[in-house]
């Protein structure tokens, strides 16, 4: 019998996710809550699995093909090892064994901006389309690369850690101790400072109200969904921030010459303006390959990290039994 | 007969050179000249045909596989078109048309940073080596990839351009209109710009005394020349450059966890200090994957971009005979 599904995991800084994925990508059930972070990492794992329990109820092993979990770190991917986690205090657990034994089903880590990368490959934005960067903005900034119509994650899988790039040397201090990263720009963080900063004064009045009017409530989320309804001093945050993103693309562009670069992430996926900005850029200021390119939003949503980990979970499945799904 | 030779040819903004290559990557015969700039587009190509004859004079046409041509463009390598040139007025030109009818033999053309790359993966420091990321430091910043054991050209063989990343974007203006691009940086003229306003100083007399004393003769090489002659002020601006290049590298690094990164070109394979520093600022603060990256030198010298304009020459033709040289 061949296993018509695989489970994805999609651990986030701030959520964690887990569906049920048949062979076509479809997502046949689904569960979410917070990860539990201040409790630890064996907190955080004991949630994934209990999660994947939970949609995969009533399913028997043998229909399974086997478990894909996204980290927000960086994972060594040939020894399914998590080297370096800013957000979540995972480096050094080893998930992989940990869940495995929990679920007794094969499992397969990776980071969360390649996971997100393969489901908008395979199964949403970027379906059909090769040569694919993927940059996802979250609470922190990743990525993933379909390179040549493959996976591309590099020496030792840690590729795609896009958010670490330098785009300005004298810029502001990033949580990971370096200067002018675009994490420090475009992560939750920074965003939710600048938000702040906005609703103290009197032009932040919508923002500060959509909030219940309390400054604790002003968070990156809430600038981008006032600015989605149309409040200009949140739209203009979204446009300079924009112009960050569309610098650290064009050196993506030059480097890469990509088909494709998929906005994705809670951030991504929701800031329209931000996107605008930072494709117009590309678009007047990258070299030659600005015209191979288009730059979009992700289209699977909160979904992308979930289906890209279903769709790992297939592909080693596949490897192990030696057929093509 | 299989063919034992194939000519590479290497067109730089200053010097253009060719050279009779062997299939073990030797040059069996070399010639060198100044680029040809001010007499427009089919004086450079005519160069090129020139120098290619003085080198396999004497061998016949069937011995030889064919010739490989590096321009420093952007070049579409599927169709075979010159895209972008900032340095040399050949965006448009059909070298590969031109050069072939000269010579009567099969021509291929490529970016010089891409076969510079390919020789040294192929010949040089990063043979047997896969993952391997090479910046070319001279007139202009450029470079190529050979990523998983091949070379890796982008969507439309535009990719690796890393002189038009951003590192600043707050920075000095580039050639190519952007802002803080490494190329505004570390090309031949920012370093020349650099070293004058030195040699001006009481502190530049080392530097201007051996331009003979006259400022319009103080340039890059210049500066490297001096600073590898233990001057301080010299290699003060050589760290300097080294941080700004190390600072790119992060990005680099953090994106492709590569194996190696080579540095090339005439001002990367001289200038020891600003290498040395730029390695140092990788180790300290790109993320896991500066664990696997070394940093090194070219090690051919001007002898890359022929060595990987023959290995294109000879790959196209074992490719059109259909067998492995």
């Amino acid at each position: 019998m061949v296993a018509g599904y695989a489970i994805g995991v999609d651990v986030g800084a701030t959520k964690t996710s887990a569906g049920l994925i048949d062979t076509k990508g479809r997502v046949v059930r689904e569960a979410r809550n917070l990860t539990p972070k201040e409790r630890g990492p064996f907190a955080i794992v004991d949630n994934m699995i209990v999660l994947a329990r939970e949609v995969s109820a009533g399913v028997t092993p043998a229909e399974i093909a086997g478990v894909g979990v996204g980290v927000p770190a960086q994972v060594d991917f040939a020894r399914q090892e998590i080297e370096f986690c800013t957000n979540l205090p995972l480096a050094g657990i080893d998930v992989r064994s940990l869940v495995g034994t929990g679920l007794r089903l094969p499992v397969t880590i990776d980071n969360d901006g390649n996971l997100a990368a393969f489901g908008e490959c395979r199964y949403g934005a970027g379906r059909k389309v090769s040569d694919v960067l993927m940059v996802t903005l979250g609470t922190g900034v990743g990525g993933g690369m379909w390179l040549a119509g493959e996976p591309y994650r590099g020496a030792r899988g840690l590729a795609a850690e896009f958010g670490h790039m330098v785009i300005d040397r004298n810029g502001p201090e990033c949580t990971c101790g370096g200067r002018g990263h675009i994490e420090a720009y475009l992560g939750r963080p920074a965003i939710a400072r600048r938000a702040r900063s906005l609703a103290e004064s009197f032009r932040g009045a919508a923002l500060l109200e959509a909030a219940g009017g309390s400054l604790d409530l002003v968070d990156a989320d809430a600038l981008v969904a006032v600015a989605r309804a149309g409040d200009e001093p949140s739209l203009e945050i979204l446009r300079e921030l924009g112009e960050v993103l569309g610098d650290a693309l064009i050196g993506l562009v030059n480097a890469f010459n990509p088909r494709m670069v998929c906005i994705g992430g809670g951030i991504g996926e929701a800031a329209d303006e931000l996107v605008r900005v930072a494709a117009d850029r590309v678009d007047t200021h990258a070299l030659a390959g600005r015209k191979d390119v288009t730059v979009v939003q992700a289209t699977l949503g909160n979904d992308a990290g979930i289906l890209g980990a279903a769709a790992l979970a297939f592909d080693q499945y596949a490897a192990r039994e030696g057929f093509n799904l």
